[in-house]
C-alpha cells in the first residue's frame, strides 16, 4: 500500500500525493528529492519505483521477500538499510522490518509486518527544515533514529520483567513458572539482539573513516544513532549474563529448598515414628511387664509419648527444621 | 560419473556433452567457457580434466581426498571452493561436498555424497544469459548460492525441533527423551555450524576490498551470498545458545519434579503412618485402657483414622503437595 | 545549580563568580579559559552556556536528558565526555552522571545524582599551577581522573564483599542467604562495569597514535587515567569470574550437605526401626514363644534395642554419618 | 644420535652419512643443502652443529632444554620451528617434541621422546626430486606436513572415544566410569589443542603477507599446512564444546536416574506400609472386633493385603515407577 | 633500602656502591651506565634518583604507590616496567613488585613486598660481559627473564596440585574439602594471571614492529621472554579450563554419590521393614490363625524373616545396591 509520496525542496514539501509514474519529474531536478513511504507492498506496487529509482536488483528483491537480517549496503551512490521493527503485542514481541533505500534524491521506506507506521517521523522532519536541507541522508537518519528509539521501552519491559522474577525467586514463588518466565526472557533477548546486533555494525560504518557520500552531512547524527544503539547492546548483553545466573541461582535455591523440605519431612516422620516404637514396646507380649497392670500405665505410655514429641518438637523447631 | 560438460559464449550454449578430450578446443577462445559437472568420481576421471585446466596439484589433492573443512583458496588467477552439502535424509543430518575449480574459462564441480545434483542452477544461469555473460564467475556464484540457500529449510527444520522440545520440556513429557534430543540437536548444530562457519570466512573475501579477478563483477552478487550466511550463522548461535539455557533450565526442571515428587511421596508416606500409629497405640496391651473396652471402640478408632488421614489429605491437597 | 564559574589564566584565577552572560568577554581572549560548574541543572539553566560555548545540539541533548552511557565524543575541536559516578549509599550503589564540556578555552562539568562534588579537584588544579597552565585539557584530565579514582574504594568494598561470602559459603552459613548476596554481587558489579567498560574505550583514544588537540599536552595523563581503567576492570572481570565460580561451587556444597542430611536422617530412622522391629517380633502371638515367659524376658528385650542401638549409633558415628 | 646427515644437490643425495666436521664443505656450495636428522640428543652432539650452521644461542637453548611450545621463529634468514609429536601408547597421549633449524643449506631436525621417526618423510621428498629441488624450505615444509598428518588418527580416535561415551551414557551404563572418561577426554583434547592451537597461529605466518624468504617457493604448501591445522583446531573446538555438553547432559541424566530410584523405593515401600498397616489394625485389643472371630478372618485380612498390594503394583506400574 | 648501585662500562664493573649523589658523573658518560637496585624503599630514598635520572613524575607516582598492574610504559627515549612477583610462602601465593626504570644509561630496580633478590641476575650479567655490553636494555631483559623464570615452578606446583585434586576427587575422598581446595586453586590461578597476562601486552610490544629504542639490540631475547609468558598464560588458561571442568565433575560425582546413598539406605530399610511387616502379621488377634499354635510356628517365622531378608540382601548386593 503506497502511505505517501511527497517532493521536498530546500526542507520544504512542494508536491503531496505525486502518483509514482510521475516521480520522474522531481528526480531529476537536482535540488529535489522525494520521499516515498510505502506500507505490506503488494509485489506489483514495486515495480514502478524500482524503475523509476534505478533501485538494484539484489536488494529489491531482499525487500520483497523481507525476513533479512539488518544490514546497511552501499549500491554506487546509494544505500539500502533494513531495520527490525520490535513490538510488544499481547506480551509478547513480534517483529516486523523496515527497508528503506536512500539514493541522492530519493528516500523510499517499506515498512512490513508492523503496527505503528512513521508519520511522526515526517512531521518532526518537516518542522525542521533547516534539517530536512540536508536532503535524504536526512532523512534515512530520522527514519532510523525512529526504529532505534522504539527499542528502549522494549529494553525497559524486559529489564522490569528480569527484576520481578528476581523478586519472585528469592520470595520462593513457585519455581516451575519461574524457570518458564526465565526462559522466555531469554528467548526475547536473543529477538532484541538480533534486530539491534548487525545494525550495530552496519550503523558503524556511517560515521567516522570513510563514510557513505549520502551520510556525510550527518556523520554527528548517525554516531548518536550508533551510540543508542551500542547503549542497548550493551544493556542486552547485560540482561543476558543476569538471566543466566538468575537460572542458574534459581536451580541452586530449588536445591536448597529440597534439602529444607527433605529436613522437614524428616522431622515429621520422627515426630511419628518414636511414638509407634513406644506403641510397639507395649504391644509386647512378655509375661512380666510390670506397667502394663499399673493402673496409669495407659496415659503415662500415652503422657511419654507426648512428651518425647514435644521435646522433638522443640529440637526441630530451633533447628530451623520446623 | 561425468555429469555434463558444455561450453558458452555470450551467455549462451554452443557445444553439449563434449568430451574430455575435446574441450582443449573451447577454452583457447578467449570469449567462451567451459561448465563440467562431475559426481562422485572415480580416481581416473580426473586427470585428463586436470590436465586440460591447469589445475594445482594440491587442489587436485584436496578434491580427491575429499572430507575437506569449506574453504575458498586461490591458485594464481583461479579459484578452488569446497562447500558442505547438507541434507536431511531419515531425520540424519548427511554432509556431503562439492569442489568448485573456477579459472577464467573454466568451472569444474565435483559433487560428492550428496543426492540432489545442481541441474536447476544451470537451468537458472542458461534463463538469464545477460547474467552468464559475466563468464566463469558468474556460474561459480549460482553454485555457491545454490548451496548455501539450502541450508536455510535445514535451519528451519532445528528450529522446529528446538520449538517441539521446548513444549515437550515445559508440559513435562519424559524428560530422558527431551534430553537425548537436547544433545543430537545440538549436534546437529554442530555440524551445520561446520559447514558455514569456515564459509563464511572464505566468501567474506570475495566482496569489498582486494577481491579476486574472477570475481571482480560479480562482488555484490558474492555480498549477497556472504548475507545470507551471517543470517544462518547468526541463527545457529543463537539456537545453540538456547539449546545450552534450555539444557539447563531442563535440570532445573528435573530438580523441581524431584521435590514435588518427594512431597508427594512424604504425603502418601503421612497417610499410612499416622493411621499406623493409631493402631500400634491400641494394640499396647495395658491392663487398663478403657477404650478398648467400650462397644464402639474399634469402630470408633477406625473413624479416628478416617479423619486424621481426611484431614492430612486436605492439609496436603491445600500445599500442593498431592 | 551553578557551582562556580571561574576564568584562569596562565594558571591562576582572575575572575570569580563570573555571571554567564558576561562569559563571551574571557573566552574571547586566547590565554584565557573559564571553568564552569553546574549541578544537577534545571532545563533553563543550559540555554546561556550553550550559546556562549557554541555546544553542540547533540551533546546538549545527551546531557539534559541524562542516562548516557559513558563515552568521550570529539564535536570538531571540543570535545563532550560523559562518566557515570558511582556512589555506594546505604549498601546500595548508586549511579549518578558528570558531564563534560571542554573546548580550548572553557570546561563546563555538568554533574547529575552524584552527592559528592569536585571542589577537592578545583583546589587540586589551583594547587599546581604549572599544571593548570596546559589550559582546559588539563581540567579535563583532572575531572576524569577524580571520577576513576573514586571507583577504587567501590572496588574494594565488593571484594571485601566477596572475601565474606567465601568465608560464609565454606564455614556452612545459610545457604539462601549467601546466594541472594552472591546475586546482588553480581549486581553490583554489572553496574560498575557499565561506568569502567565503554569509558575505557574512550580514553584510550586521547592517548597513542591521533589524539584530540585538547589532549596533545596531556596524553601521558591520559594514559595514567587508562591505566587505572585497566586495573578496575581487570579486577571486574577477575571478581565476576570468581562470583560465578562461587555459585557454582556453592551449589556443590549445598548437594554436599543434602547427602550429608540424608544420611544422618537415615541413621536416626535406623535407630528407630530397629527397635520397632524387635518390639514387633515380641508382639507375635504364638502360643510357644519360650522368652515371653522369662522373668527377665522384658528388660532383655529392652535390653537388646538399646545394644543394637548404640552398637549402630557407634557404626553410624565412625562413618561421619551422625 | 645422530639418525643420518645427507647432502642434497638439484633434488638428488650426492654425498651421505657426512660426519659433522666435513658438513662445511657442503653447505659452502649455494647450490646444495644438508640434511641433518638428530634423535633425542646428548648435550655434546649438538655443539659441532651448532658451529656449522651458525644456530642462533636463543633457539639452541630452546631445542636442548625442550619442552617448549609449538612455535616458529624467524633468526634472521633461518627459521626455528618446534612442533609437538603426539603418539597414543597404551591408551594414553604421550607428547614428543620435533626442533628444526632450517636455513637456505640446512635443515636440521631434532627429534626428543618420539617412537616414530622420519624416514618415510626422507623417502617421499626423494620421491619427488622436482619438489626437493626447492630446497631447504620444502624439506622444512614435508616434516611438518608429517607431524601434522599424524594429528588426524588421534583426532579421530578422541571422536570414537566420545561416541562410544555417548553411546554408553544413553544407555545407562555406570554414571561413576562415564564421568571419570569424560574428564579424561577433556584432557586429551587440552594436550592436542596444545599442540595444535600455537602452531596454527605460527604456519598462519608462512603464507599470504609477508613470508619469510626460505618459505617463498611453497607457500602454497604452508597453506594445506594451515589448512589441515584449521580441521583439526575446529575439530577440537567443537569436540571440547560436545565434552562439556555431554557432561552437562551426563548430570541431568544423573538427577533424572535418581528421581525414577526415588520413585521405585516409594513404590516399594509402599508395598510394605500398607500391609502392615492393616496388620496393625488387627493386632489392636478391642473388645467387640468382628472380624476377630469369624472363621476366615485371617485369610481375609492376608487377602486384603494382597489385593491391595496387587492394586498398588498395578498402579504404580502404569505410572512408571516400578 | 639501597642495595647496591654501580657503574658498568663495556661490561664491565668501574665503581661499587656508589652514593645517589654521585650519580651525575657516571651517566653523563656515554659509554657508561648505572645500575642501582632499591629494595622496599624508604619515602625520602626516592627523591634523588628521582632528580638524577629525570624519571616522570608520573611513574614515580606509580612506584611509590606500589600496587600496580604489570606493565611496560615508555616516556620519551626511557622505559618503566611493573612486573609482578609471585612466591609461595606457606603454601599461599603472595604477590611482591618490582618497578623497573630504564634509560640509556641508567637502570633502577625497585623491588616491594618480596623475599628473593635479584643479585643472581647482577652475577649472570657480569659473567656474560659480551652481552652486558648491549647495555642497560640488556639488563632490562635480564631482570624480566629472571622474574618470568620464577613463574614456571609455581605453575608447576598448581598443575601437581590440580593432579592431586584429580586423584583424591575419583577416589572419593571427602567432598567438601575438595570443593574447597579447587576454588582455593582458582583464586591462585586468577593471581597468576593477573601477573602474567598483562605482562604478556607489555612485552609484545619489545620486539617485532616498531620498538623502543632501548630494545632495539635485545629484540631476540624479547621475543624470547615473550615466549616464555606465552606458555605460562597457555597453561594458566588450560588449568583454569580443567579447575572448572573439574568443578562441574566434582558436582556430578556427588550426585552420583547421593544416588548411591539413597539406594543403600533403601536397602537397609527394606531388610528391616519386611519383617517388621512378618511380625505385625502373627501379632493380629485373629481366633483362627493356625500356625499360632504350632510348635515350631516361633522359629518358623523368624526363620521367614531371616530367609526374605536373606534373599534381599543377596538381590541388592547383585544390584550393587549395598
Amino acid at each position: 500500500m503506497l502511505v505517501n509520496c511527497i517532493a521536498y525542496q530546500d526542507g520544504k514539501r512542494i508536491a503531496d500525493r505525486i502518483a509514482p509514474a510521475n516521480i520522474g519529474g522531481y528526480i531529476s531536478r537536482p535540488e529535489c528529492f522525494v520521499w516515498v513511504a510505502l506500507k505490506d507492498p503488494q509485489p506489483g506496487e514495486f515495480s514502478e519505483l524500482e524503475k523509476q529509482f534505478e533501485l538494484h536488483e539484489l536488494a529489491v528483491e531482499d525487500a520483497s521477500r523481507g525476513h533479512q537480517r539488518p544490514k546497511i549496503e552501499e549500491y554506487g551512490d546509494s544505500l539500502f538499510a533494513v531495520l527490525h521493527i520490535v513490538e510488544f503485542i499481547n506480551d509478547e514481541l513480534v517483529v516486523g522490518e523496515v527497508d528503506i533505500f536512500a539514493g541522492p534524491n530519493y528516500v523510499l521506506s517499506v515498512r512490513n509486518r508492523a503496527e505503528k507506521g512513521f508519520t511522526e517521523v515526517r512531521a518532526r522532519c518537516e518542522r525542521e527544515p533547516e534539517l530536512l536541507q540536508l536532503g535524504s541522508g536526512f532523512v534515512l537518519y530520522a527514519l532510523m533514529d525512529a526504529v532505534v528509539d522504539r527499542y528502549f521501552p522494549i529494553m525497559d519491559a524486559l529489564e522490569t520483567e528480569l527484576e520481578n522474577l528476581e523478586e519472585r525467586m528469592f520470595s520462593g514463588g513457585t519455581a516451575r513458572a519461574n524457570i518458564e518466565d526465565m526462559y522466555a526472557l531469554k528467548q526475547k533477548l536473543m529477538v532484541l539482539k538480533h534486530a539491534v546486533g548487525p545494525l550495530l555494525e552496519g550503523v558503524g560504518k556511517l560515521h567516522g573513516g570513510r563514510v557513505p557520500q549520502l551520510c556525510a552531512g550527518t556523520q554527528e547524527y548517525c554516531r548518536d544513532i550508533y551510540d543508542h544503539l551500542m547503549r542497548i547492546n550493551q544493556s542486552i548483553d547485560a540482561l543476558r549474563e543476569m538471566v543466566t545466573t538468575a537460572l542458574s541461582v534459581n536451580l541452586s535455591l530449588i536445591t536448597v529448598a529440597e534439602n529444607e523440605t527433605t529436613k522437614r519431612l524428616a522431622a515429621c516422620a520422627a515426630l511419628v515414628a518414636v511414638p509407634t516404637l513406644v506403641a510397639g514396646v507395649y504391644g509386647m507380649k512378655f509375661e512380666h511387664m510390670p506397667e502394663l497392670k499399673w493402673a496409669y500405665g495407659y496415659p503415662l505410655a500415652l503422657g511419654i509419648m507426648g512428651v518425647v514429641d514435644a521435646y522433638l518438637f522443640y529440637r526441630f523447631r530451633k533447628a530451623g527444621w520446623l
